[in-house]
């Protein structure tokens, strides 16, 4: 007998038939002998309903109010999901984070867990009555509902796996595990049976979307295993563990790649003392979040050149800020280049292995790809490139580290 | 200054447009230095599609769940129209059933409000905030949603205003007040501009479906002053009000009818001491609602025939459990008739005028309209005819009493 905590998408809920379908799922996990809790999220299309409803009516909206009505979602679900249990003879009942309670700070939209009172649920899970939580909300400082922002089922679950020490956390989705590459640009990528917590908190920073972020840096903190799989499908997914679980570590765990950074290089700075805090402090006031960041030394020795990648969608507002702030920088001109890619090849076996980067430049130098930006951290190594390039980096790479599988 | 409670519906805040519209007539009222609660319905169709999904799932569901869900519709209009003043510049705030606490009985689905703590919406109301409270729900004792039930959220209207002690609910509804009759059948159908609670009680219980009856009943008994008005039109509706405020008092104020009727005659039951128990006790049992009765000593002075009317839904059930119960009763046949309906007459002022029932009788002769069964109340005289003669009745007596409007 285990105790576990099993997570469904909007997906997977988006339908009456899909949400007796997990209905039935939860049964055999219960019928097995576990103590279960379930976390739903709100049944697919209904958050972004509620959500542009807020925008029709404010686009500058009160976070208590878009709480209360985003919220509504995941109400629904719940609900029905217990009723569908119930239906099938098995003992259930519906959790609001206000009636659990899942305590947040007072980021309404954006709000981080506190503590989860799990004392009632867990009195009734040893009954043998599952506990169907409303994902994505809790009940802020100031006695009102406070959602964890989007994604936040994947954060709701974790926490609550981590509260009740669960044995694992499995969270339900449409695809079957996390997988050494996009499937979608390499035939030949595999599923990967195991990744540890820092693997797949890269894999996901750089466009691996199967799990958010902030679970997997909660499950990291409170050594909650999590499990990924598919609900459409009844075979094991990818789990996602500690390093000591990984036996066999293998060297690269996946190549990732995003296709959503820009690039900004800031021409001829003065190159002075306190030069990358007057570029980037004013980035960092307005919110503009920094990734990969690069500065070159010019011919003159009096100038430099600093580059750095930011979001797409933050290209347009760094532009602005430095432009603003150009007679306090003191600079030539800015370039912006939304057309690249970030390609990463991630592994925590590169720790203790040589060679690992100059592979990675070989193979792209094979194949003509010239590295713009090159980053590194212990278990990651990216370059940025050309957009262009994308899908020929990844299956390059892909092949050059072993990852395909068996034709 | 007043201090009001406005109560809209689902087909006023059935789109964002509406909510927005409905925050201009709010803002008005605020503006014109009022306070002001505002209690509000799901957005139209919502409630009926969440219904949907629990039927789907479960014919028989759990009412906790059922509330659960069903209650998510108010929350997210409560919060839209929160939004909405905020973006008129008016100070509001959502209030969940829970948050105030609202607290009702443990009979989800269909619950009783047992109590309202007002005191921190009343102390922010003070300060200029409008209070936007979700109608329809509480929180039970079981410390879950409770639904009040359909047209719930006039009672919460009422409630709300009692409890606070506003100077008047205001009930924003899709007709623009209550009528001495249907002007679907009566074209000339005045609309009243007061009406006494008894009276707006036998209008809403014989088919002028404008209050929910347990509001009516609710703001009877505290006193509440209510307005029944258009939420699409600026001009006065109808007050319901008690008696005494009624300086000019009408001898009758409306013409009813309601086809949903069905006649059972119980044919020779044996003339014995308790015999209308033998009959109507198993009817109760069996929660068929009994309206009127009529009992006619049958020629021989032996056997009776009772006659008793039950809503149309109810007809089946009725016979059925007379048949059930045939050898405790005694009697030769069941006559089942669903093709009748109920007329009804009523005022006030019939109380102390004689001859307002001759002329109902008179009136009816004169149109060749049989009646079938009569019953009687203080301020109401009801007569069951075939359903064929319903529009002939309704317009034959609205011109005999005097109600028909200037053409």
């Amino acid at each position: 007998m285990a105790r576990l905590v099993l997570k469904f998408g909007g997906t997977s809920v988006g339908t009456v038939e899909r949400i007796q379908n997990v209905a039935r799922r939860v049964k055999a996990v219960v019928d097995a002998g576990n103590e279960v809790a379930v976390v739903v999220s709100a049944m697919s299309g209904e958050t972004n309903k509620l959500v542009g409803f807020c925008r029709e009516i404010a686009p500058l909206h009160d976070a208590r109010e878009y709480d209360a009505v985003v919220a509504s979602g995941e109400q629904v679900t719940a609900g029905l999901l217990s009723m569908a249990l119930q239906e099938l003879g098995v003992s259930a009942r519906s959790w609001l984070g206000w009636q659990i309670p899942l305590e947040t700070d007072g980021a309404h939209g954006a709000a981080r867990i506190m503590g989860i009172d799990t004392a009632e649920i867990e009195r009734r899970m040893k009954e043998g009555q599952v506990a169907v939580v409303a994902g994505f909300q809790g009940i802020g400082p100031d006695r009102r509902i406070a959602t964890l922002g989007r994604g936040g089922s994947d954060t709701s679950a974790v926490a609550l796996a981590a509260a009740m020490k669960a044995d694992r956390c499995d969270i339900y989705t449409d695809v079957d595990g996390v997988y050494t590459t996009d499937p979608r640009i390499v035939e030949r990528a595999r599923k990967l049976d195991r990744i540890t917590y820092e693997e797949m908190l890269e894999m996901a920073s750089v466009g691996a979307k199967v799990l958010q972020i902030r679970s997997v840096e909660m499950a990291m903190k409170h050594r909650v295993r999590v499990q990924v799989l598919s609900s459409f499908e009844d075979k094991p997914g990818t789990l996602v563990v500690d390093e000591d679980e990984i036996v066999e570590q293998e060297l690269i765990s996946g190549i990732a790649y995003s296709r959503d950074e820009a690039k900004v290089t800031v021409v001829k700075v003065s190159d002075r003392p306190g030069v990358a805090a007057a570029v980037f402090g004013p980035l960092a006031d307005a919110n503009v979040n920094v990734d990969m960041i690069v500065q070159n030394v010019s011919d003159d020795g009096s100038t430099t050149d600093v580059t750095f990648t930011v979001g797409k969608s933050d290209l347009a507002l760094a532009q602005k800020v430095l432009d603003d702030h150009r007679a306090a920088i003191g600079f030539e001109s800015i370039h912006a280049d939304g057309n690249v890619a970030k390609i990463s090849v991630i592994g925590v076996g590169m720790r203790s292995h040589a060679g690992i980067a100059r592979l990675m430049f070989e193979t792209l130098a094979q194949k003509g790809i010239n590295i713009q930006v090159i980053s590194t951290s212990e278990i990651k190594i990216s370059v940025l490139v050309a957009a262009e390039y994308t899908e020929l980096a990844v299956r390059a790479l892909h092949t050059a580290y072993g990852l395909d599988s068996a034709a």
